[in-house]
């Protein structure tokens, strides 16, 4: 990605290995400061990632490889280092599969980790080259929380195709949702496309019906935690309201996402649990009390949207409409 | 409205007329602190509907109400109060007509500007009794931005009839967006309910789809700063996405307001021409930047909701549908 600093424009990515360390954007600070963070060892890798300095399941998982490989390099026990890692964030599932990859590939560690990084990285360029394919010259398009190259090292997901869209010269517009409680939209996406040069606009969620209703968005593409057997999806509280209201109005919604994203295990939307997190992050913002002490807040961190809703799913391997996803994946 | 204060729990209006001073919450700093600001003048008026220590139509029409009384007491050149006061806030109707309605009352000034008060009120007041039979014991109700006593004096239009239904013994459960981006339903809303005990969670507005979804929203109940001709209204941004997701999900979706809301002269929702207000709004949350200062952003304040998405009107003389609006009002 694109990243404009004091020395000028410098192509960065969210996390990556030098001389043996591992370096990271640290996303807590951004939009307001560029700072950068150090793993030295695998206990900084283990606080980078439970402290959210990065976020996203496809960049966690690369700092946990390039971890890993720092640990065998400095000759650690690997097996204690792995499971110090994997107990960072006990539920992703990207950070489990980048450990297990690099114990299985442990003799040349960093080759290993620089691989896996380069598979993400690649994934997301193509997810990019498909879903541009989607976007037309002057198409003002609306998305949904952060799916974006601090998600997933570079490119991002729902980041991609509007990358590589504008990279191709199309003029286009981003409505970015600002995508309470934490933000993502107005802090991290927004930083993003400042840095690429890509015109857009952020906008309040409550504001995104209002642009469809008038016939100022042309598309929609959105990042997804979890594809599920029949189509429907989980992402980031508040994608259901946009679907419902692209269909509403006849405007393509699209799901970018790899194909490891696809849970076939899974049948319905209904069968996935929903994570509830603490009320602080609705009721206090950046450290002061937007509602009464004593009124309690409810904040369930994601949604399922219905396949119903979803024009298709931009992946690595091609787009796919929610019927084809049991043959392609 | 029931308000908790130190001394116990006291009935209090938005605003009211003391000892011929002009009296009223300063909602500037709710929900974190009840202050209360008292008007020694006109100026003092024109002050407090400038800088919002008084918001919504109906409360700002009572505050210019009480404010031209007070000075027909003090004996001041009424035609240049008038139009200091009209001046305060030019796009507001209510003002206007009660600026009006005190200059064709100008010899009883304290009862004409009580008589004004009342009749806000009283509407509100069968507002409430009218809408409180939509509601079921056990019903759980989303409501968006704060259409309370804090906008209307007492009793509120969308809140009337929630505040009547509680009274009357029914267990209700209200979802509360929070209103992005002045935050009017956790800062107002939550704080009008939490006062008056009832049950209550606030949302961020991202979260509503997602309940309606899950069948835990029975009712949507909000206000209107407009109705034209066809039915379609002008509400607070977000209104118009609450409406269509209720709809998609067979969820009942009423707006409450006085009859003199209706604006036959205007034919369809798209005829209305919306606000666009300050960026800083969205990227300034208690003076702290949300998203790049160079990112800039779009301020919608209303949206259109169509009348195919509204089930009924809930006005001082009864309850109506979009199509009977004309034969009614």
């Amino acid at each position: 990605m694109k990243v404009k600093m004091e020395e000028g424009e410098k192509d960065l990515k969210a996390v990556w290995m030098d001389d043996n360390k591992v370096k990271m954007i640290d996303q807590r600070f951004l939009p307001s400061e560029l700072k950068f963070y150090t793993a030295g060892d695998y206990k900084d890798i283990h606080k980078a990632i439970k402290k959210m300095m990065v976020r996203g399941a496809p960049a966690i998982g690369v700092t946990a490889a390039y971890g890993m490989a720092q640990a065998i390099i400095q000759e650690k026990k690997i097996e204690k280092v792995a499971e110090h890692i994997k107990s960072a964030r006990p539920t992703a599932y990207d950070l489990f599969n980048a450990v297990e990859f690099m114990l299985d590939h442990a003799e040349k560690p960093v080759k290993a980790a620089e691989d896996y990084a380069s598979n993400v990285i690649e994934k997301c360029r193509k997810i990019g080259e498909h879903g541009s394919e989607l976007i037309e010259n002057e198409d003002r398009i609306l998305t949904h929380c952060n799916a974006g190259a601090l998600a997933t090292v570079d490119y991002g997901t729902a980041l991609a195709p509007i990358r590589i869209a504008s990279e191709r010269g199309k003029d286009i517009h981003v409505f970015v949702d600002e995508t309470r409680p934490r933000l993502q939209g107005a802090r991290l996406t927004a930083w993003e496309l400042h840095n690429e040069g890509i015109p857009h606009s952020v906008i309040v969620d409550n504001a995104s019906g209002h642009y469809m209703f008038r016939g100022e968005i042309d598309l929609v593409i959105v990042g997804t935690d979890r594809i599920v057997s029949n189509g429907d999806i989980a992402n980031k509280i508040g994608t259901y309201e946009k679907a419902v209201v692209a269909k509403e109005n006849d405007i393509p919604f699209y799901v970018a996402a790899p194909v490891t994203t696809y849970d076939s295990s899974t049948e319905t939307g209904r069968d996935i649990p929903i994570e509830n997190r603490d009320e602080k992050e609705i009721k206090m913002i950046n450290n002061s009390l937007i509602a009464p002490k004593d009124s309690p807040a409810r904040n369930p961190a994601f949604d399922v949207t219905p396949a119903e809703y979803i024009s298709g799913f931009i992946t690595e391997k091609g787009i796919f409409s929610p019927s084809e996803l049991d043959d392609m994946f």
